[in-house]
């Protein structure tokens, strides 16, 4: 691949897939921090290409194994690309308080790595949104026909991706890091006493607070004083927040647009997490199909754009989120399935307007019925992270119950998966071979007793 | 309108809009009980038609005051047409543990009441989703052309309606009645303790437990022993539940087809809450487009269909919920615009993996910005209740971040509500006229100190 | 059904299905003429609702025979509603040189009348696109659920009708009608020396000249001088021309707009031909699914707008074609099966760039295969007549061969008609009834000799 | 980019974009013969990447001028990469009878390779659909970003390209190829006499016939006397035929699959004529934006498939055509101006269900209409042909007008090109730069005398 032509976009950051991450031309990082130094720079206007290796920079394998997962070391994840110095025409770069329009012109995987895997973590190990019903490390392979993938772990199903990168955001300010610190170091704290949801999965973190462990820092020597601090500091790239991050919206593929605020001088934009396809939510955790890839992108600078367009929504100007705009090309489906869950729990106790707990609901019926068709609960827990279904809050202030609901394009599967009214159904129901990578779980959490519980 | 026809459909329930609920052909009902008894029956195969009044029966007015909303009995909610008895072509009635498929054949307005309302409840009286920063009984008229509907309340604001019903459900058992009435107790009794959402949304109640005030039971008779017990025990309409009811999912329009379980014999099918349109969420409470209507429906019994295609997702074999299948017939919209949210709420609070504080953001996030576009917020707030957005869960697992997301389409506006890169506009900001009715608000309650309050 | 109330539509023109044209309230017409007086008024701005026999005005009834169609007249159709005059809010009329914007707001069947028949005229009676190969009087009545259609003589399909006016149109000016007459009769006394498709069409008429035979004038008596002298001069209904009148253009639905040029005072609009749906080309002929309906519509009037949009194709100022816009709200497929046909006919002969013999050729490759799947080769005929499929140019400058295509939405069928790469079907072909009916051709041409000739 | 990986596309045919037709690695061929040999092999169910040139070889260059389009050599069009052998996984090739299914995984334009041309012939040298409207050789040059077009030349217009491979196909039998050159040059020879289009186009060759003139003939070295044998006899890839070839079907993008009759073993397939965008009907002829691109395909093979799925529509077994399908990743619309045509032509002459006139009276009331928004006619007939605008037969029984319809998608322009009710614009129209590459006519045909004549 040509790094430059007069046409074409220039690759401001390569990478070659059959390294590992410390061996790329350029530094790595997998922390938001303001003094992480831009790697490249870029005018707007102009296209350019940004590689990337998938979230855990080689660590999970294509391999026919769920060893890597329940293994993996998740204080390293997510290795980024970037950042990257935006400036304009005239060199002057991006300042605190612009916006800078990020327009994804074209995405996909690299060539001759058309492979991803999607993955359940191991429930000692930060397991998922079903980790009490699913505690066991569980990997899928997928390989791409063009913009179709297919995965000889759950057979019958194809579907085209609606590739994008899982995170793509810009460096906080040291102000906004303190923030997010602050904030997340309190729920760590004072979270158990109060919060619902984490009794039902009360084995995963409440926060995944600055941890000098496996911490990659580009540019930054390791070891060095100025490393030390910023590791100490330095946000994990776990959630999505103020400067875009891992947000994970499904829908950001060609043709969209993401209006991401500035917080620093020269935006420092970086990305990485590339998903050939996800499902809203990504049930699984290591849930879309992940894998290496590239974006080809052009920015634009709005000066003043943040207190143009953004309002803040907290006590200070920073408590912004960026604006998303999606374009005319998408696959899409004519018909759906749709499962509904409410703010009821596994147990029978009701809860209040809780969407969370509604969607556990949703997803786990959806899990429920479409095992029905010669699938384990596994395949589809996957398969439902992975595959372009839908993911609906459709009531919100019915008290007490929140109604969300799970849409399923029945396109993907190779069978009618529609209820049928007759009682001898067309065909028999297939019966999918059940092989899929898993491991043992060795924890000592008792699993969700409830028909749905995997067997 | 004919009645009957060879190839029309048959009116089993009709609705005369110029009339009272009680002076009705055939009684209304607002509660969920197994023993109001079915007021029509129907056989499975024939297309019948169901008309329905608006959900408050009339209350709430075509004039252009908002008196009515303030003060609203919300004991008398929703009006629903029904009880439908089902049987076979042979006459047997649909049987607990059937499944009941409702396929929506064509739904719409009654003739020449061609007109519905949006509204905000006043805080003390039920408040919405923002009632903390909304608390201000509002509300907006809007006039159906076709297939669009416009307001002079919000103008420049002109979209294609997703026609649904916002009630559908069968009868409850008497085991099914107990255990929603249980665990709504429970919540009601303890929720205070450790509920989060209500900090926020703490004048609202927890739960609306049965009562007689305001009941009305259909063919049973007021004031007979009969009358008294079953009001006393009989549920509430507000929230969705195991049997479908108040689901409020938008895109259950014509095509569309509904999987309900049944509970009791003939399955007891009531319908109500007729929405010309719907944002997902719903989030003004009294917010999507409510109007009398009609719907023309056909049913199919499928027998044993629970234990067929349903799994209980809860303590016993009643914890299910419907499935529903949603058919090509919809309008779509080529360009959105994205507003996320994450689970930090207005005081910058962090929350674990809260879907329902994420999806507030993002709608506040989303009236902050549209709002800039010559609107009061309460406009906005109301409009993204009833347009067709979609509201999204887009990541539920990267803790602590829940990121949810409201996708508006653009081409419902008259003018590019997108975010523009040159400073200066090509056009001059539209100054909307921001005359809606609305009262005052006299409650104590403090309204959110935070940029987004109404003012 | 009220006439008018003051937020529903005014009931302009009714019609009472029960009764036969000359029994309606207002009087219908069947030719284009400028003295055909109005019979109704409406202003810009009002949503009004008209009514519409079937083009036959009852003559082909919704008995299971062919007998009605076999000897149907020609020289009556299509009835028509209307002239409507059309005034602005001050009462002045519609003026040459304006443009008519007619938005079509709603429309469907009348109520009770839910069914609607599509049928091949007998070669010697008119005939078709395939008259050659179908010369058989054939007739399937169709059933409508709401937006779907669904025949007994069909089985095995139902799809949603994408419901459309096939005739709207105004008035022509007397200088307009000269010139239609003039042309026509050119066509018809020179034709037959020069034309190459009438040689497989040999039976059709190339033109349908003014004639007074069954000729139906609204307000204006039969038998009076006027009447005979406008009997004389008035243009047949059968084709599209510059006021529009019979585009038959399938997606002219719920929200789409239609502007027409205004050639009389009052501009003098007219409607019918109403179809619940129907495939790109109406190849049928009688090939919509024809039915009885009503139509909301409103008009706003474009001053001057013929100068400012449309520019004359052609030696007069009036030769211009009206616009369209069609909007969001149609049913949507993901998958097509696209059948081509290149201007070779099927004794082999090369024509050169002719769209007409291309679209021709991918008719009957589309019949001829999806008549494998159990249907006779009729039934697929009047299928792909009115189903919603797609007729597209897609290459017509690569001499000799214009290239035309016709896309089937694979969705409509019950069993999945695309081709398999295993010789072993995952089911049995469905044996569908060939019982359709239809009557002995008594003709003397003789039948096309290829594989796809009916047998 | 790799040439094999395990998991990749393996590259069967490189093409080196810097170098001329006749320096490329493999042989390049520009004629359909069943004599020029394979210079690949690929086998079933192997996903491999051909590469291409544009379909001039590199003649039509980048620079701003006409003066190539005006000298282009028409005879050495198109060049293809192939041919190439398919077998089935045990080595046996494709077999006449068989049909190949060739699903289209990916497709783009080569790296550093991000530009187009759309461009109309002099009339003296071929011309196009409208070439007695325009005569002058033009052309305009067009850039990529990621899935998005733009142009210099026709400003303020920018879509995202439905990219395709033009040709597409199967080598013909002998057999096969001699109907092909009996047929056409039976027209060539007596076509004057009879064909109406021609009066109008009547610059235009009938056909093109076989001709030595810059034969490319891929392995098979020029002047030998198999050279001259094969080039006197090979068939012109202008036309689609009976083997798929030119067929210009502009939806066969990512995730199509063609199935293409096998008229010699190994089936023989080629493929170019790369277009990143093509509206229906290409008509400007060097219509589609042109350019050099890659194809990741798959092959099926259905065997004796042409008997089971095809059935001949002519006097020989081998009077077949291909069939297509369409998958759902495609940028879909929702609001389209539809500009309609009567097969009545620029003199005011009748003509009998003609649809080519139809359409090209459609494309001239789309070019004056479009024209009033600040561009010239050429620009917009070259934009016509090539954004993804839809060209549909809408009635081809209605005698004697055809109709055909020009549906727009109104959201390619950045400014709102609807009809407008009120005399005063909302802004001015954009006065757009008109300069556009274009040549002199030099030619003594007269031009058409209308109103839409390029002035």
């Amino acid at each position: 691949m040509a790094s430059s032509t007069s046409s074409g976009s220039r690759l401001v950051f390569p990478i070659d897939p059959k390294k590992k991450p410390g061996e790329q031309k350029l530094p790595l990082h997998n922390r938001w921090h303001p003094d992480i130094p831009p790697v490249a720079e870029v005018k707007t206007g102009e296209v350019f290409r940004v590689e990337m290796m998938d979230f855990s920079g080689g660590g999970i394998t294509k391999y026919y194994t769920a060893e890597d997962i329940k293994h993996a070391d998740s204080s390293l994840v997510h290795y980024l690309s970037g950042p990257i110095r935006v400036t304009d025409a005239d060199g002057i770069p991006a300042k605190p308080g612009d916006l800078l329009a990020v327009e994804i012109c074209n995405l996909g995987p690299l060539p001759g790595e058309e492979w991803g895997f999607t993955a359940i973590f191991d429930r000692e190990n930060g397991g998922g949104f079903l980790t009490d019903h699913f505690p066991r490390a569980t990997k899928a392979i997928w390989y791409f026909e063009g913009i179709y993938a297919y995965s000889p772990h759950i057979p019958g199903v194809r579907f085209p991706g609606l590739t994008h990168p899982g995170i793509i955001g810009t460096a906080p300010s040291m102000e906004l890091l303190n923030i997010w610190n602050e904030r997340e170091r309190t729920l760590e704290e004072t979270g158990l006493k109060s919060l619902k949801l984490c009794e039902v999965l009360h084995s995963r973190p409440l926060a995944n607070l600055p941890s000098a462990k496996s911490c990659v820092l580009g540019k930054i020597e390791k070891g060095t004083p100025e490393w030390e601090k910023i590791a100490r500091e330095a946000a994990r790239t776990i959630p999505g927040r103020e400067n875009g991050g891992n947000c994970d919206i499904k829908n950001l593929s060609r043709g969209s647009k993401i209006y991401l605020p500035v917080f620093v001088e020269g935006a420092n934009l970086s990305t990485g997490d590339m998903h050939f396809s996800q499902g809203d939510g990504e049930v699984a955790f290591c849930g879309a199909i992940e894998m290496s890839g590239f974006l080809e992108l052009k920015c634009e600078i709005m000066r003043d754009g943040m207190k143009e367009y953004l309002t803040p929504m907290g006590p200070t100007p920073l408590h912004v989120n960026p604006i998303f705009e999606i374009g005319p090309v998408e696959p899409r489906f004519s018909e759906w399935l749709v499962f509904e869950g409410i703010s009821v729990d596994e147990s029978g106790r009701q809860h209040f307007l809780d969407a969370s707990i509604a969607y556990k609901r949703a997803v786990l019926n959806a899990i429920d019925y479409i095992s029905k068709f010669g699938y384990t609960k596994e395949q589809v827990y996957l398969l439902l992270s992975c595959c372009p279904c839908e993911g609906r809050i459709s009531g919100i202030v019915d008290a007490p119950n929140a109604v969300a609901t799970l849409a399923v394009p029945t396109a993907i599967f190779d069978q009618d998966i529609r209820p049928k009214s007759n009682k001898v159904p067309t065909g028999p129901r297939v019966v999918r071979n059940p092989t899929i990578p898993q491991c043992t779980y060795d924890g000592n959490l008792p699993i969700t007793k409830n028909p749905s519980a995997a067997t």
